[in-house]
């Protein structure tokens, strides 16, 4: 089974190479970008201006081949793909929450960009509602951070 | 430009068609199922147990075509997809956030499930960190539940 995908538009980022992009624990995104919706999805858009943050489904498209067990900058340990950020995966697809600071037409204006000028955007959704932070656990992440103090 | 895909796994879920997923304002998301990895990716899910909830990336493998602009299960309006979780997506892409009850193998059983038996699934990624609620906005859906009230 195959599922084949086309982007919905680009992302256009201050960044231009992955060694631009914070990484590791403590990064910070807040990096200002646009997304830019192809004029043939820009009705798709309607009433997304009242949204105060947004889920950018994109693709690693510069990233190759995938790595099961690696590890991430935030450690010095290795950890299984599906469960951490890593771009070389089974299916190379980014997440990115981005706060929506304006919309003009189909450009959106968003702050939290932390992909590659150019990355093609797959997906946009409504962030919708939130785990409270008391009952979400960390794993391996808050032991490197616990071991980093 | 085209991305191709392939399932990593399978949803084993107790919903057999859509009609019976809960949907609208307020639908509860409780049901338990299993996130099945397929066997070459076990190695992948090394460290997923010490996560809380993880973000499931999967295809709507069930829905044709796409409609830009349509009228969701919680309003009587219509909104441009990007500003609903409507099913009919220019890229068939579904996000649903679970709760990981315990790892069995490459069997992960979760709560939280809204997607149908045998949904592929395209990635796993730990559940890192939230909006605060207090800072999100709701758009048409907030104005639809105030509207119903």
């Amino acid at each position: 089974m195959e599922i084949t995908m086309r982007p919905i538009g680009f992302v256009r980022s201050p960044y231009r190479t992955t060694s631009q992009v914070p990484k590791g624990l403590g990064a910070k995104h807040d990096a200002e970008g646009v997304l830019e919706i192809l004029e043939e999805f820009e009705i798709g858009l309607t009433d997304i201006e009242g949204f105060s943050h947004l889920i950018v489904v994109w693709a690693f498209d510069r990233s190759e081949g995938f790595e099961l067990l690696g590890t991430p900058p935030s450690d010095n340990r290795p950890h299984g793909v599906f469960a951490t950020r890593s771009p070389r995966r089974p299916n190379p697809i980014g997440l990115t929450t981005v706060e929506l600071a304006r919309r003009d037409g189909r450009m959106l204006h968003v702050r939290g960009i932390d992909m590659l000028e150019g990355t093609p955007i797959l997906d946009i959704k409504p962030y919708l509602s939130s785990i409270p932070a008391e009952t979400l656990k960390r794993g391996w992440l808050a032991e490197a951070a616990a071991r980093q103090k």
